[in-house]
């Protein structure tokens, strides 16, 4: 059965359609450079209202049944960003060395990188990670936490994943 | 109208008048050597009392007016050190980035960096950021997030603050 | 009066005698070799549930009066692995610190270092520290994080500790 990746863009202006989603764009990309298994992308693009944001993950993981869920958006300090929050309120457990790893990574580029709020969690069977807004950040991002997805989805039960070994080796223990 | 920076000192000794206060010194000091647009300066010293300080902090935000406060002091694992559930009480948002850099550039110097549980977070328009109680600890800390710390208040709502560039470069991206 | 250490290992294939406890083995062995003042420790196995989990650490804390706790097994993503939660409902405070850099320094050897979510608290006088399963791993982070441990116990009221300098320096200030 082929993985189910959801890709969550979260924007009132996006979702307004006053741009276009470059940012969920650039995730669907990145997606289809490094995994090599079969996989579907599951594609949706909401303002960020925290109740939505919930429902959505919800149901993505619940009845889509998604095993990785990448979020963009919504992650700094402004009123209107509440995507960790969301975030957080869906999963059971945080997994706090994702959001580290990405603020430090981020932090070679810009400094204002220890404003984002980004982390990770799981619910279920599923992976939710929250990357930045922007595309260039994004793909930094992955590239610093993508070697340890595969196997993370593994321990939690969700669809195999592999990648790519040229573009991205993804570390299995014992393996 | 000109931005209101906080100085918070949290100390049972200092509020007692037992020693001069010179980390908040050294904060006030630090603020008018990087800082050019025009500022007050609220400045305060309390004990380290849990309730006292969560007043003293919404007081300073919420009718002060301040746009970012700077705490020193009871951050560390000691039983009377209440600095960081007090900030995180007050605060709609946390923003872990800055307590993982600041305990990172601290690293360099003293392995006891990691027991400090200094934090950031955000109430209403105003940016609080907790600092160690050591005078060239807190200069590290500031180095190391003051650059993001304009921007961050932009985004709230808060004062507008530029540092004089030869000192701190503030980044404000798409500048 | 003597040091007591709590070694604990949370593992259910190791609590039912399934393999040999050789993540145990290596922290008691690592302690033997790095503190140079009198110490007794307190050894235990118990399976991966949340409120034996609890209770032990209570016990150990409370009862046995253990100035430092270091567990082993349970800081992973799978279903069964609640160490860190169980951690924090029995602590008083968290210590965020000891997390970063653990994962940090693991992060050198495998990119799914991310994927712990191993943590540090306070309660009462005794320090927590969660430690990863595997025992090269564990060195790893006990080695990053000791020299701020004497200090942190001197700081909660625990029992004085100290290291043999020429293998772990012990950091207090002002000595």
């Amino acid at each position: 059965m082929d993985a189910v990746i959801g890709v969550l863009t979260i924007s009132d202006r996006a979702s307004r359609g006053e741009y276009e989603d470059i940012s969920g764009k650039a995730i669907i990309e990145y997606l289809k450079e490094v995994i090599k298994t079969p996989f579907r992308i599951e594609y949706r693009v909401i303002p960020d209202e925290r109740e939505l944001i919930e429902k959505t993950l919800k149901e993505m993981t619940d009845s889509v049944g998604c095993s990785l869920i990448l979020t963009t958006g919504g992650t700094g300090p402004a009123p209107r960003d509440v995507t960790p929050e969301a975030t957080e309120a869906v999963c059971e457990k945080m997994l706090p060395g994702f959001g580290e790893l990405m603020r430090r990574v981020s932090l070679d580029q810009v400094p204002t990188a220890i404003l984002s709020r980004q982390t990770a969690g799981i619910r279920g069977s599923c992976l939710i990670i929250n990357l930045p807004g922007k595309p260039q950040s994004i793909r930094l991002c992955l590239d610093a936490v993508f070697p340890a997805v595969p196997y993370c989805i593994d321990l939690i039960g969700g669809a195999y994943i592999d990648t790519k070994e040229e573009r991205i080796r993804a570390f299995r223990p014992g393996r």
